[in-house]
C-alpha cells in the first residue's frame, strides 16, 4: 500500500465530510471509533485528525470532541462557476425566475470586461436564485454575443445555463471572481425582500476560454447572512477556496 | 536557456506590473516595442500577451493597445496576512491607529473559533488601517493569551503586529479567510467616516500554526469602494487570490 494509513484516514473523513454525511456542526468519530474502524492504533488516527485540525475542517476545544468546522476544503472549478451544481453539492434545491433576457449595444464598462467595442451587442440576464426556495442571490449575467444568443433557445428557468452552454460547447476554462459589497438597490430589495441600502455580497465574475477571450461577465449579490466565501491559505499549501451556505434561521 | 522566450516575456510582464512599473490601467507595452526589447520576432510575443490575457492580468478592446487589468495574480502568503506588508507592496504606505488592546473572557464565538473554552483569557486589538492616510479597513484581532501577551510589550502603532509576532516566533502557517458584507455599525461609522449601516467587505480570518493551533481569530472591515478580494480559478491551474486596491476616488 503506497498511501499511509494516516492519510487514508484523513481522505476517508474529508469525504464523508465533504458529501454531507458529516454535516458542519456534527461531531467526528471519536479516536477510538476510528482505531476501531480502521484497525488502527492511535497514531496514524491522531496525525490524521491533526491534519482535518490544520486545514481548518474540524474544530473544537480543548478536552472536547472535535465538530465539522467546514463542507469543503475545496470545491471543483464547475461547482464554483454554477450556482444549480453547488446548490446540488449541498444536497439542496436550486431555483431560479428568470426577470429578463435581453439584447443590447455593450456599455463602455462591459465593453471593456468582455473585450469589446462600446456598443457592440451583448445579451444580458436577469435572474433570481433561490435555494429551497429562499430568495438567495439575483444574477446580472452579461453574455457575449455569440454565446448569449445559445439562449434564445434555452428556458433560462429551466435550470443551470452553464450546464447548457457547455453541452452547446462553450469554452469557460478560467474565471476571475471580485469580492466586495454593495448597498442593495431597488431591483436588490424587491426580488431579495430586504430593506434598500441593506449591505449585500458581490461577486463580479468573468468567464474566459482557453484562450482567454471573455465569454461572460456577471454581477452577483448575494444575501451575506446566507452565503459567504472561504479562502484558505498556507505557507505550504495550495490555496482553496468554497462558497459556503447557511441555512436562513 | 531552458526557458522559453515567450515565458521569459510573460515573467518580465508579471513582474513589471507585479511591482507597479507598470500599474493598473496603465498601457501594456506595444508588440512592437516587446519585439525590440526582447530582439524577438512576434511570435513569442504574442505568445506572452496571450497568456497574460488569459490570466487576465491584461485586457483591453480589439484594435485598441491592452491595459493592465490586475496587479497581480496571487499575493504570497504573508501579503495576503499582513494589511502593512500588502500596502508597501503596492508602493503605499500603511498606517495605524491603536484604540484598543484589552485582555478578556473568550465569549463562547470566540473560544469555538480558538479552540478554547468560553472565559479563558485572550487579548484582543482593535485598530484603525489606513493607506496613504484614508481610513481603508477595521481590524478586530483576538489572540490566543500566550500570544497576545507578547503584544503588551509592543507599540500596535508602530507597524505590523504580524512582523513582530513572526520574529518572536509565532507561528502562524495557516489561515482561513471567510469573506462577506456587513452594514456599519456605530464604531465602524465613526472610524472609517462613512454612515450608519453603509456596506462593508468583511473578511473574518482564522490563522493557525502548523499543528492547527489557532493563534488568531480577526473580523476585519473594508471600505468596498477601496478594497477587494479577488480569486482566479481555471480548470487547469491552482487557484489565486489577491487583495486588490484602487485609490480613493
Amino acid at each position: 500500500m503506497d498511501v499511509p494509513l494516516h492519510e487514508q484516514i484523513a481522505a476517508d473523513l474529508r469525504r464523508r465530510i465533504s458529501s454531507g454525511e458529516l454535516p458542519v456542526g456534527a461531531a467526528v468519530p471519536s479516536e477510538s471509533q476510528l482505531c476501531t474502524q480502521w484497525n488502527a492504533s492511535r497514531g496514524p488516527v491522531r496525525q490524521a485528525l491533526t491534519a482535518l485540525r490544520a486545514e481548518g475542517m474540524i474544530g473544537g476545544g480543548r478536552g472536547k470532541p472535535p465538530v465539522v468546522r467546514r463542507q469543503a476544503l475545496s470545491q471543483p472549478f464547475e461547482t464554483f462557476l454554477s450556482f444549480s451544481r453547488w446548490v446540488h453539492g449541498l444536497g439542496r434545491t436550486p431555483g431560479q425566475r428568470t426577470l429578463e433576457v435581453a439584447r443590447r449595444p455593450a456599455t463602455a464598462e462591459l465593453a471593456d470586461e468582455l473585450d469589446l467595442d462600446e456598443g457592440d451587442p451583448v445579451v444580458q440576464v436577469l435572474r433570481l436564485r433561490f435555494i429551497d426556495e429562499t430568495p438567495t442571490m439575483i444574477e446580472r449575467t452579461t453574455f457575449v454575443e455569440p454565446v448569449g444568443r445559445l439562449l434564445y433557445d434555452y428556458d433560462c428557468d429551466s435550470g443551470s445555463i452553464y450546464a447548457y452552454l457547455g453541452e452547446q460547447g462553450v469554452d469557460m476554462s478560467n474565471a476571475r471572481h471580485l469580492m466586495d459589497a454593495v448597498a442593495a438597490d431597488a431591483t436588490d430589495s424587491e426580488l431579495l425582500g430586504i430593506d434598500v441600502g441593506s449591505p449585500l455580497l458581490r461577486e463580479r465574475r468573468r468567464a474566459t476560454g482557453l484562450d482567454g477571450r471573455p465569454v461572460e461577465y456577471s454581477d452577483d449579490r448575494y444575501r451575506p447572512d446566507l452565503v459567504s466565501f472561504a479562502i484558505e491559505n498556507s505557507q505550504r499549501a495550495q490555496p482553496a477556496f468554497a462558497r459556503n451556505w447557511r441555512s436562513a434561521s
